[in-house]
This record gives C-alpha cells, structure tokens and sequence, in this order.
C-alpha cells in the first residue's frame, strides 16, 4: 500500500510502497478514507518538535474496518472509525479519573509492537502519534479508533480526530466556558475556528475572534464570532482590554506562539484563564509578569481538548447532525495522498483551513 | 492614638501620635487587639511594590467594635473581628459570582472619602489595604470586618487575617485539592505552613512540604506534612519528581520568589495545577517552557486564597474550636508597637514565623 514517508526535516515527504503487518490481538487494519492536514504535522516536518525518522506522518483522519485481529471485541469490518491521537489504556489513573488524553500506559500502545508495523525496504516505518494517516491503511489499537454513525460523511468525520475535537473541546473541558460569558480567540486556523464555534456551543455571550487574515475572520463569523479584530495593525492586548471594560474571563491561543501565548495571559480579566491549545516550539520559554498572578488569573494548557474520545467525539458528530456544530466551512479543499507536499505549502503559506486527503474510499 | 508610620522604602517605620477621624456613614471604629508582621508588609517597606507615602501599614489584625457610624448593621461596640484584606461591595460580577477577593468596585472604598480617616501633622496618611493595622485604632468601612465568635482568642484570630486565609484558601478554592491526593507545597512561613495545614483539612494522602530552614520543615510536621524536603543540597524537582514517581498533581508556591515558582509549574504530573501564593516582586518574569503546556499543566494565581471573607473565616475559626486547624504553632512571639522595627529585621532574617504586635486590649 501506499504511504508518505518523512525522512527528515525540511525535505519533501515522497510517496512510497510500504509493506503493512496484519492486524494482531486487539489491533484493527484500517482503511483511510480521509486524512486532514494540520498544523501539528508542519511542525514535526519543519523539525521543530523531534520526531525518529523514517516516519510516516498524520493523524487527523476518518477510515473504515477492513480488518480485526484476535480479541477485537469494539468494531467489526465495514464498521466506520475516527482515528484517535492518543491511545487510551482505560486502567491508568489518568484514564481511571477521565483524562483518556493524558493516559500514562504506554503498555498499550507498544505491546505486543504495537505502532510498528510499518515496514519500507525491510526498514521499520516510525508511526506518528501510533496511528500514522498518510497511508492508505493503517493497523491500530482498538482503542485508538472511535466508531461513529455510518450515515456521517467520513470527510467531516475526520476533522473531528484532531482540530475539531481539540478546539471544542479546549472550551467545553479545559476552561469550562459558562453560558453568556466573554471568550477571545487568538489565532482562526482550523482549532481557533473550532474554539470559536465550541464557545458558540457553549452559549458564550461575545466571541472576539483575532487573526490577521480577513478571510479567516470571515470564517469566524460563520463559525460564531460575535466580534473580530485584525490584528495586524493593532494592539491586541489594548484594544480587547478596551473592548470589554478591562479583559477577557476567558481567552484561547491557538497558534502555538510565545507572544500569541503571552498575549492570551495579559488580555485577561481579574480570575480569567488563558487556555494554551497550539503547539509552542519546544525550548520556547514564555515570559509572564509574576504580579499578573495577584489578580487570580491562570494559564494551562490542553493536550486534544481534555478529550475522552468515545464519549466526545459521538456527541460531537450528533450536534453537527443537528445542524450546531460547524464542520463544513473548516473543509478548504481535497487532495490526493501525491499532492500532500503542495497541500503543506499551502498550510504553511496561511491560506486554507483544512485541506483533506482522500483515499478515494467513500 | 499611635501608630507606625511607613516614610520612604528601607527606612525604619516611627512611632508617631496620629489623628483618626470618627467613623462615617456604614464605617466603624476599631481598637486594635493584635497585628500580624506579614511578608507582604516587608515588601513595601522594601520598595518590591510602590506604595504613595506617608502612610501606616498592616493588613492583618483582630480588633474590637469601639463605636459605629451611620447605617452599620453588620456589628456594634464590643463585637470582636477579623480585618479584611480586601473591603467588598457586594454589588459587581465578581462579588456577585463569589469571588470576593476580586471585587471591582472601588466606590465602597474610597467613598465617602473611606481609607482617608488618617492624618498626621496635618497631612493625611494613606492606609495600607484601606485598613491600617499597625496603629491602636482603625476606621473602615463595615465590608472590611468579619465579627467572630468572641469565645476566640484574638491572637489566634488575627492570623486569619491574612496568612491563614491566604495559604488554607489556596488549597480549599484556588486548587480545589481532593482528598487521598498529593500536593508539594515550596516555602514554610505563615503561608506556607497554613498551605501544608489546609491540605491535611482537604485530606491530601501526601503533603510535601520544601523550605531551607530545618525548623520550619520540623514545624510543617506539626501542621500535617508527611514528607519534608530540605532544599539547601538537592535539586527539588528532581528530587519530587523522583518521590511520586514523574510530578504532583498539585503544587503551591508560598514564598513570592521566580525559581520557586518556575519550580512549581515544573514538578507538575500532566494535568497537575502550580498556585502562586506569594506576591512575586513587580517587573519579575517567570519563564515556562511552552512545551509543557501540552500534557494539561497549569499555573495560577490565588489572591487572598478566594476567600469569601464572612464565608470562610467564622468556618477557619470553628476548626481551629475543633483541633482541627492549626493556629498555635503560628505564633512566634509577641511584641509591642514600638518594637515594630525588631520584628521586621526578625522576619527578614528568616527565623520567625510570625509575630505578633500585642496592643494590650485581650
């Protein structure tokens, strides 16, 4: 089957003949129908978090059972999945206390070699995040796909595995957003969309999207923005200061920056919190003012929105059915699995939300 | 009446015959019983935070009701009380959504014409958190007192003023620690040790108390720390993160320092939340690493430990009736007004815990 191949940064993925194991006990052989391209795979392939190489690479994406192996007891074949970031072991005390996302037994995902069964030229293939989309099939845990409604298209379905979930979720889990509060969004790619519509849902009274982009904003208003403010030639602190009578309670990065990060503290009201969803460059310290913290603000990070993936993400998928959730305006375009490069120059240039591969299976 | 008055940063304070006005509308006169010599005094005598001048400091006292002004219906002559840090109005979102501690409405304050009751060679002497504890009478507003039980020692009572509040607070409302957890708490003064107390009243399996001095780690034993760690040799994160096995899900920084609080957001499990308890000086960055966002850490800020003054100090008091909170150990010693100098160079130099200025009245 095919697949793209990482060999190192900065250097262009190349599609591949790579030979794929059978899925054994309670693994699943996937077929991709849908992989999203998103930021966080920019950054492994820009070199800025570290990654072993080769690798295959992606992790936002939608697929069908083509395959069970021994003790698979959760799907069947023909049965449609997302694709999960994280494998969850369900006996952890993260897993055991709600926070699947955070699941510390690494057991379950390399036992019995789990995320190595990828082989190219008789050399193991590294599988990113144990799932690895860009490939036209995929063998994972049962525990890191989650089944869904097969009447929902797979090309939205796949936006839930990453963007979608973590973006909504960052509201609903990690901050918590109360009905008719304030929420800034500092960044309107496919997570800060997400957040946007995610305070939407939530029932957010006012939701100030920032980005530099005008078209971006106009996707925010669709998404639910009630305010939007350019940032390229203002003071972002300032003028949302100004907006709303001395600071936000809650605000979101979403681009994974030190002064988009920074911003996102400073901008909040007395007892606010700045929920850091991006991905910050690894050795990026940010620099926050120590007498900020008088004032009872706070400032955490989400790892996937807080999600726990079989509960989340079939709720997630039925307020979209319901007409709430929006997931149609995030889909920019779609590729096919040879045109990924271009689809990542795209990514980077700024222009798009979301582009998808399509395997060409629904 | 007399009082210590604050001239210019790093001088010493002078005892001097100051004027008091009587109390105006919803204000109430106040006789001094006992004031506590807290960190965050030294800091404005040390010029870490500005402070407009001539003014007489101290913010955490019990006091006796002399006399009431018009419309005070809270307390009357002979009533014993806690001052309040912080006067609240009531009436704005952050009192109304309980938050107390962050209340946004100055009016109740400086109208009419409250915390300007003081004047000295006619000029008028600003006070300090509108209250003005180290002098042998106060006139403040009836939203700065809490009345307590008068069964109650008001030596033990005035610690709650303050630290006690502050540092129980932090665990009960800021980090909301659950029972059977483990917390890390970095510094064992007044704050730090109320810190390690609270976390036994929330029923934390495991309090792990740091500080330098070996005396006070001996008296965080008595306030309910189960493991001490002497920071003078040993890396303390490494060192915690080595105890628990990869970080706490709970840490507390009480002593107002950079390295401690980077420390704390550093020590944290993934999902695990650092609470800045002491006052970091102004202009100080804490530098975090981004990255770390990503596994659900957190960090903030408590400001007087959330406490819902009329809520929470009459609660603090009737544990302490029960032998469940701990105020004994608090109490270094006791001097009179004008060794007020003494007992500053004392808490600069590390040894007490707190004394206690005795105004002779209980």
């Amino acid at each position: 089957m095919k697949a793209a191949v990482f060999h190192e940064p900065n250097q262009p993925l190349t599609i591949e003949d790579v030979e794929i194991e059978k899925p054994k006990r309670r693994e699943v052989l996937l077929r991709t129908a849908y992989a999203g391209l998103c930021h966080s795979d920019l950054h492994f392939m820009e070199g800025l978090y570290p990654y072993p190489t080769p690798a295959v690479l992606g992790h936002e994406g939608a697929a069908v059972v083509e395959a069970v192996g021994e003790d698979v007891t959760y799907v069947k074949p023909g049965d449609h999945v997302i694709t999960c970031l994280s494998v969850f072991c369900g006996e952890c005390p993260q897993c055991m206390t709600g926070h699947p996302n955070l699941c510390e037994n690494t057991e379950v995902k390399l036992l019995p070699g789990a995320a190595r069964r990828l082989k190219w030229k008789g050399e193991v293939l590294h599988q990113a995040f144990n799932l690895s989309v860009f490939a036209e099939q995929m063998v994972v845990h049962e525990h890191a796909v989650v089944k869904i409604n097969p009447e929902i298209p797979l090309d939205r379905a796949a936006l839930v595995g990453c963007g979608v979930m973590t973006g909504v979720g960052a509201v609903f889990h990690a901050a918590k957003v109360e009905p008719g509060s304030t929420v800034a969004i500092l960044g309107c790619g496919g997570i800060g969309l997400s957040a946007v519509n995610g305070a939407a849902l939530a029932g957010a009274a006012r939701i100030i999207a920032v980005d530099t982009n005008p078209s971006k904003l106009d996707l925010a208003k669709l998404m639910g923005a009630t305010d939007t403010v350019n940032a390229s030639n203002v003071d972002v602190v300032a003028t949302i200061k100004e907006m709303t009578g001395g600071g936000v309670p809650y605000s979101f990065e979403a681009i994974g920056l030190k002064q988009t990060a920074e911003q996102s503290f400073a901008m909040l009201r007395p007892g606010g919190v700045a929920t850091i969803i991006g991905m910050i460059p690894l050795g990026t310290r940010i620099e926050l003012h120590g007498a900020d913290f008088l004032r009872d603000k706070k400032i955490q990070g989400t790892s996937m929105g807080g999600n726990r993936f079989r509960v989340d993400m079939p709720r997630l998928l039925e307020m979209w059915q319901q007409g709430r959730l929006k997931l149609d305006h995030l889909i920019s375009g779609k590729i096919s699995l040879e045109q990924i490069n271009e689809g990542f120059a795209m990514l980077k240039s700024g222009t798009p939300v979301r582009n998808l591969i399509n395997f060409g299976v629904a």
